[in-house]
């Protein structure tokens, strides 16, 4: 009441709801990253104890965001995508956005500590942004995903060649980029091989690959589902009972999400694992 | 090169700059902050540590970004205003959201230990979430600053009655809400005196008025600038020569962030900071 | 140069593009057709040359635009279809839509002739609004179709049976409103029969189905083609060779458009017509 | 009933809503009139009649809505102003732009032969396509319409100046095109009156200064009202009552519309017309 003089103002926020039935990307970036990892002695190219604690901030969101099907990061990003039906929010661009950064940071100072016990973290903090993209089909999604770990291979193959010629080499920066100036992906593996006895074959799988996040349920045999054709089949946002609905929330909830180094682009991975383009929770593994 | 199959997805990134010669407002609220405030034990109606520590987030967040000329906060959220002419991140709306959502949220968990130095914060952590609006004048501007401090003020006269009947009337819950249903202002202050000789005028100006943030220059006689018709008059997004505005940044920056309980519902609070809506940096106060 | 001073009022100018790989719908509507039609005498329920004067502007919009590949029409109303992979204009929602009321408005003035010959159109003219939709999915947009096709049924066995009743009934227009609250589809199909000896499956199908307008290519055998996957599985904007796609243009554009009105919602219409789909022009039909 | 299982398609439709509070400008361009013009042997630099055609048009759409204050026009664009207190269609883009459009089209179809008696107009017909944007303050508003004022001399000194060369001087359109490369406004005048005895200053003002139209009231002296003052204070989307508001729209739907050619840049032209930015019916001139 005594209110209502002011509360027009609420006519000004403008909806910003995302395109029903598509997947939606969330990607998060480090600000001032290369600065920070300076100021902090990240190791070059890959600091494992950076990456680990990118993976543990990363599993928290998904543990905490249950609609997010699959996560995918590499170097100071994360992109987490949501189920093409996923009504969370009422698909909100900006709460979507804000709530996983949000998360994010939160876990990645909270556990910084635990990554990197010696080193105190002092103002100005490490903060990241993000943005929303919408992909209508699988093979649009998919290619996303292809398209951030085809660049994790060659900004790392790029980087370990790079710093190695520093610091095995002896070059100094200056003279490791005109090294590579123009060289192709084979050039910088013999580079890699004949100069330092580095077969590029060999760097850690988390350095090459990036890490993949999902939750963990049996692998299915390939060619036993079929389902993307079944995801872009789905054409009304909530097809589920809410009880069904529920279920699977609670299902999804449970599971352990696990991190991997994985190809996740050839089919393989994606036949393997129907959940995540079906949302349907799979069979929980037996403990061991 | 390689990377270019799957580049194409890049062109599905929607625009979002907001429109320009605008008043940005960001406001970011506490995510599922009752049952958080409950977890943690926050003392009923208000929790100074917790109200510290919000504005402390806020401080450094408008200490970082000096592009935001003035910030509001109560309860758990926070609004943060970059002036009309600014143009940081080209004013994406996602990019601007975001990074003050993760700023915030970096400084908020980084400084708990501070204020709560008893209590250790454990999972799920506090996060919080984010929107942007515009507002083309002066005036719209200045109503959504006083609809958040008038909402400021209802919400605490009401939980400040409604706790006192519980913490000193002995009701529970339901019988202080039906206690209150229907009352004016005036029937809670009575009530507040008549039965607990509380005078509300008397509680903390905090708890009353919320916390305002801007930068700290010497105040000028109102009637002197004119800084509201002077912003309204601005019509270009950067009028400035670089050089200018790279000064007026710096000088923005080294200003010290002040943390306030003021009336910002009343002229006075503007015609005495012609900084806050003309955006050019005040004189620097002497030091004592 | 001399513009300069006022030319940077351009950057106000949003980006309004449609989200890349999804099927874009633009749909008129005829404002205030209702008085229009009473204006002009329309025959109640239907007024067969209104219709065909709506069918022969949509029909030069759709020649005039080769990148339509449907469009469908009832009452005042006409849906244009966009291929998913369409990039006209950028797909920019305003030219998009504008174009298309545009130049569907400047038909039907133009026709307005040969269809009401004894009738002189004065002001205010007729006039149409219309909006862009993005569907995700080959299923959405076959949603979309359907729900206007069963529309048009609806709202046409309702006027039928609503006439009947006051022009072979002798009701006025309350008596029929009345007589017809709360029946079913059944029942008003009786009471046509019942009362007035019209057996609705005979009414014009024009009237019962509205009108599709698609390019006419050979049909091809049900089960032959698989044109809807194949759009699924489409995930680039632009996938052809430029000549290829030139190619297809000029095919498209000299293929017949051709009025129907036929049922769109089973699947036997799209089977039958895979270049609805598909994008590729078809066969076209020998000259008989 | 029957509809629902395809109903859901609705969901899809997006919001478009512009800010509240700001001037909207729907901007319509001629689809391929460089084209058209010569299809119909328009006169060259400037063609009267088709001028006159748009003007008529032009008038048609202000009188037919009655919230545009302003609109102005040159060559074969036309630029209509919204007042920034303007709430019709919910100041939905696609539905304000799609009416202003559509209208404007019908009326210039409707009135061709009017203004080109003996010249058939056959397909492909002219047609328009629309844009809005928002300016939130007068001055950007005013900005706007200048750019538009001062692109129309530089237009036409140019045109003038080019079709002399042809026309008068014999060249063809490459020599014409040469002799004004690099050339300035001054360079322009100078090569008008020294080689073909044309003062430019003595063109007719349509073709100079294009044309505005608005409503028509007695002017005021200036300085006795403020009205873009007024403009910038206004705040709240609607202030007036329901029937203040009526009243004003039946006023403005009553006034005669006026087609001037005035030079709308400086002051002056503003300063008399209160109304233009207040919204605010003047006083109608006396009949003489």
């Amino acid at each position: 009441m005594a209110n209502s003089k002011f509360e027009y103002v609420r006519l000004f926020e403008q909806q910003d709801g995302l395109l029903p039935n598509t997947w939606i990307v969330v990607r998060i970036d480090g600000r001032g990253f290369t600065k920070f990892a300076t100021r902090y002695g990240f190791e070059k190219p890959n600091d494992k104890r950076a990456l680990d604690l990118m993976n543990a901030a990363a599993k928290m969101v998904m543990t905490e965001l249950s609609d997010i099907t699959i996560a995918y990061g590499s170097s100071d990003e994360f992109s987490f995508v949501f189920h093409k039906s996923c009504i969370l929010f009422e698909r909100r661009a900006s709460k979507l956005v804000s709530t996983i950064v949000s998360t994010f940071t939160a876990y990645y100072i909270h556990y910084w500590p635990t990554y990197f016990p010696d080193t105190l973290l002092t103002p100005p903090l490490p903060s990241f942004d993000g943005r929303a993209i919408c992909y209508p089909s699988v093979q649009n999604l998919r290619d996303y995903m292809s398209w951030r770990q085809v660049d994790c291979h060659i900004n790392n193959l790029y980087n370990t060649t790079f710093w190695s010629l520093i610091q095995l080499g002896g070059l100094d920066a200056k003279e490791a980029e005109k090294t590579l100036a123009g060289t192709l992906a084979a050039d910088k593996n013999e580079i890699l091989f004949s100069r330092f006895k580095i077969n590029y074959n060999n760097e850690p799988e988390m350095f090459k690959k990036g890490s993949v996040l999902f939750r963990d349920y049996e692998l299915v045999e390939p060619g036993t589902h079929n389902a993307a054709e079944e995801a872009e089949n789905l054409a009304i946002p909530v097809q589920q009972s809410k009880t069904q609905a529920e279920n699977d929330k609670k299902k999804r909830a449970k599971a352990r999400v696990t991190v991997e180094h994985l190809d996740i682009i050839k089919d393989d991975f994606w036949d393997r694992r129907p959940w995540l383009l079906s949302n349907k929770p799979g069979k929980v593994p037996k403990q061991t």
